[in-house]
């Protein structure tokens, strides 16, 4: 048997990354995992994304950016002061949870550790729902880092390297549909950004979550304190 | 008078990036200096980064990225089981010294305090004496991530936002001309790599800056433990 080819990808914990691990161990990668404590109020994902690295028995690393919490200001996902947003995650409301520059941040990161590792791929989960709040979740985006980051490592990472996010034109409910596929544990991922004991059912993520599992037509396992505010929450 | 624009500077307490820093306060920018900590052996250098935003009056941050030197592993820069090599800075011997993408991920991370500060500029101090061992710090990789960079932060950053490298095609002695015609206290900046008392005169590093003095035809004010060991070491 081939060895297999390494892949480093990011998790946060959540569904969407969650289901992109059990997705890479499906398709036969080597996959190692990255996730970040970088302040996030929400840091029980962390102990979701241990979960899933516990279930694949895969390596899993978290570094630790909080140095860079004071650095970088005005974000409701970092900054204490800041109320996190209810309703519908949409672009006029959801703005504040971004981190700055947070994905090139990550992704620079784990092409480190990738060129390190000797791997071809370095992955994450972003889909097309975050495209209209987060410029740095778009395909171009990615498309331009992946061109730098070549450039940055020729000579030492593999000659087949390449950050890619294979759910860019993917729709959440199609990832809760294909984690379903997948056999994912979902109670194992986190998404609310308020890190209570359980999702609160308010919050951006939260009514994200519970939208695309309606969509899908997958039963949600998430236990939410308020269950059904989703389907009043206003669409942008 | 109008308010002067922001420009995020990356110091590591060396040479070339203390003249870059004077450089920008002379054209006028608002200067932020970024400096990390990221397990480096030559520690040192952060106190030299110290001095110069005391000297030159500007905000200075320092973040801690330790946790990533385990991830990234490997580099005599941060490993103190592999030995520093010595002789003159050539791509042979001083491949060893590259930390796996340390350009990209102290580039992502000033960006994002630039986008916080709404600074127009990310500046470093890479020069072409670099383009042959580092990959990271060639004139198309710069290029490239400021493509990606302006992309990941639309509508957040300032419209003219841009990492720039105004050093990508001068030579090291040019900083040095360039430096002393600004008055930078030389003695205020620390280049070598073995973290002694003073310059040890047979890293790459000091051999480099030696020779770039002598090459400038100014008076190189350095202590080297051994300072004639430039003229001896080989070039590639």
């Amino acid at each position: 048997m081939e060895p297999r080819h390494k892949a480093v990808s990011l998790i946060s914990g959540g569904l969407d990354s969650t289901v992109l691990a059990y997705n890479l161990m499906d398709s036969g990668w080597d996959v190692h995992l990255l996730s970040v404590n970088y302040g996030q109020r929400h840091k029980r994902e962390l102990e979701f994304a241990q979960r899933t690295a516990a279930a694949l028995k895969v390596e899993h690393r978290i570094v630790d950016l909080t140095s860079l919490n004071q650095l970088l200001q005005g974000s409701a996902l970092t900054d204490a002061a800041v109320d996190v947003p209810h309703g519908h995650y949409a672009a006029d409301n959801m703005a504040i949870t971004v981190v700055p520059n947070r994905n090139s941040i990550l992704l620079a990161i784990a092409t480190g550790w990738a060129v390190s590792l000797g791997a071809k791929r370095v992955a994450f989960a972003a889909h097309s729902g975050d495209h209209a709040i987060y410029p740095d979740c778009r395909p171009e985006f990615v498309s331009a880092l992946n061109a730098a980051e070549r450039l940055a490592n020729e000579g030492f990472a593999d000659e087949d390297f390449r950050i890619f996010g294979p759910y860019l034109n993917v729709t959440k409910a199609e990832i809760v549909a294909l984690g379903h596929a997948l056999r994912v544990p979902f109670v194992d991922t986190w998404s609310c950004y308020e890190g209570g004991e359980i999702h609160c059912g308010k919050c951006g993520t939260c009514v994200e979550r519970a939208e695309a599992f309606a969509l899908a037509g997958v039963n949600d396992p998430t236990e939410y304190m308020e269950p059904d505010f989703w389907k009043t929450a206003l669409k942008a």
